[in-house]
């Protein structure tokens, strides 16, 4: 699967990758320390199993996540942060900033993650 | 229209409302100078009229957009960034670093846009 880009402005073109209601969801997570499928379950956000499924595979194929196998029977993966995914950090922490200011009893995120 | 929100997080929040491949471009068109419906348009990225149309309506209803007539007969609009949608600016300029660093051949912005 590869992104096609609608244009070559650099926002349009991180929507193309990172622009819908979950993606973003999935590297805040990771970012927490989550790693297994179950995991990214338990998020107070009810993911459903489909969504995810498709979410970790367009990260993986947009290099921004990689999968590494921990059990062989049955096959069962964790999945870790690229650079290229851990450098969403600052798109996160400011949308953390907005969403503080203008959104009614939004959680106040920890400092670790807003300092890192 | 009213914005449900998956939870109390600043991000998921945040999504809830921008997290589409749209929302942040028109925004974007909005920070250029933009006002009219036909100018978004024109817009490399070809968005078509019904999610202009959409999207528009759902700015407007969250407060990120005004609406002012500037025509009467027929009835025209346009369109004005509230501060609510101005204070987006720190998450598209993350995004054109992002882009910038990670997808190849994107623009650089204008210093302009950058420094705001």
């Amino acid at each position: 699967m590869t992104t096609e880009f609608r244009s070559p402005c650099p926002i349009a073109s991180t929507l193309d990758i990172i622009g819908d209601r979950w993606t973003l969801i999935i590297i805040r997570d990771l970012l927490n320390g989550k790693k297994r499928f179950s995991e990214f379950l338990t998020s107070p956000e009810k993911i459903t199993t489909s969504v995810l499924t498709t979410r970790l595979g367009a990260l993986e194929a947009n290099g921004l996540v990689a999968r590494e196998i921990y059990q062989t029977k049955p096959k069962r993966y964790e999945y870790i942060l690229a650079d290229k995914g851990r450098q969403l950090v600052p798109i996160l922490q400011a949308m953390c900033v907005w969403g503080n200011t203008f959104i009614d009893d939004t959680w106040a995120p920890p400092a670790s993650f807003m300092q890192q």
